[in-house]
């Protein structure tokens, strides 16, 4: 992807996933897959995917190197009622900030919870706390907001709810045309019988970037992708694998891909 | 998970998953939540997970903090024949030794190649370097091996082969006895109704951890998930909950749970 930096500038963004339960293996992370996507569809590059236990060093540490690092950081999980949502705190450890009540986001769940005629308890109310500095955004699924701190965007846990609030922040985010991307397919020819085409390929486009994917192992067929925004370079590429895998007796599979 | 330390002590791991096609959404990792599971049956902690691209400084960087950290690392992806795949150059360069073309990686892939009947191409024979100091773990699956490097295991990306080199490794790994872990489940209970008992029950039981998680989005009820080796513990925390959430109105389920 680095080589293609050099047409669109393209904002490069991370995601922290925090939580002991996609660690264990109780629960299945779904937001790193469904953020790339997002992002992809905007022209936004996803670089960096981290996932850590609800321990406020390690939420810390990485936090800290992402947010350096990548124009946005997005985390998902740990910012709901119990105990165990330690993520506002390590949030504000980072930024080296207090976490306090915050006005608007206590309004929100309490009119959350009192249109519902349900007990505004502490618990609920943890849900309003945010470092000191933070900015809401809209939740349209529960009372409890999103939160942002600078370039660090702190989001629900649960994908529906990650989703909403992802929705929510777009507006937020410098998008850019999307990267044009192709890819081949050709059943039954193993990568490595490819491999020294699309390694001269490569030298030949240096600003496009080449994939070459496996289907199912090594010998059940391979999937090239091809990636740029110098357009003309990608589709010349794309032709010319194309005519290596005919070439060699397979039938090329073109497909527009993300 | 850090409060259960005490009474057994678990070797800790992480993985690196390697790959541009798990950043832009191509392609959805499925060996972080296949290492978590197969590790927590063997009573290792997964303690972090990162997913960078087929970038040499990145994947460096990564593992040279995640090999520091942890007992063992694993790295999935960019193992195979083309020209994208970097991951044994930065393995070594992290290390800080040469690739070498390795004899008995070298005989492994000839013997594969030869035996049906295809070319020992220069791209297949990439599959034979390694980092100097590395040996070989098994591929049931192709003739491409796995490698090992101090305590860095380096397999390939394809779900299928993944899991047959990882499941080569089991004998190199300190297991321990599984952590005892039992859900409580009540459907319609709002995890903020059940949070001051939880938070309760956390600090009268410190080695014990208490994870509380919605079911999906905040109002369809919640499982309670307790895990520690201090088993009396855990069953009298399990009880609890289970009696709080029945005084509530509710009808725990309870599921032993990884």
């Amino acid at each position: 992807m680095k080589n293609t930096q050099s047409v669109v500038e393209r904002k490069k963004a991370a995601i922290l996933a925090i939580g002991d339960e996609l660690l264990s293996g109780r629960t299945k992370d779904a937001n790193i897959h469904h953020l790339a996507c997002w992002l992809t569809e905007r022209g936004v590059t996803l670089r960096e995917a981290q996932i850590v236990g609800d321990e406020q060093d390690a939420i810390v540490r990485s936090l800290n190197h992402l947010r350096a690092t990548y124009d946005y950081v997005f985390t998902s999980g740990g910012i709901g009622p119990t105990h165990d949502d330690i993520t506002v705190e390590a949030v504000a450890a980072a930024f080296n900030e207090p976490v306090i009540m915050h006005p608007k986001a206590e309004a929100l769940v309490r009119g959350y919870y009192e249109k519902r005629g349900e007990e505004v308890t502490a618990a609920r109310l943890r849900m309003a706390r945010t470092p000191r500095s933070a900015e809401l955004i809209f939740n349209p699924i529960t009372g409890a907001p999103g939160i942002r701190v600078a370039n660090v965007y702190v989001l629900a846990g649960v994908p529906s709810i990650f989703r909403a609030i992802l929705d929510a922040i777009e507006s937020d985010i410098e998008i850019s045309e999307v990267i044009y991307a192709q890819a081949v397919t050709a059943h039954h020819l193993p990568e490595s019988a490819i491999a020294e085409t699309l390694a001269q390929l490569q030298s030949e486009h240096p600003d496009v970037a080449i994939g070459s994917y496996p289907i199912d192992g090594d010998e059940l067929g391979v999937t090239v992708v091809v990636r740029s925004d110098d357009r003309p370079a990608a589709q010349t590429t794309v032709a010319r694998v194309g005519e290596a895998m005919t070439a060699m007796g397979f039938s090329p599979i073109f497909e527009d891909r993300k």
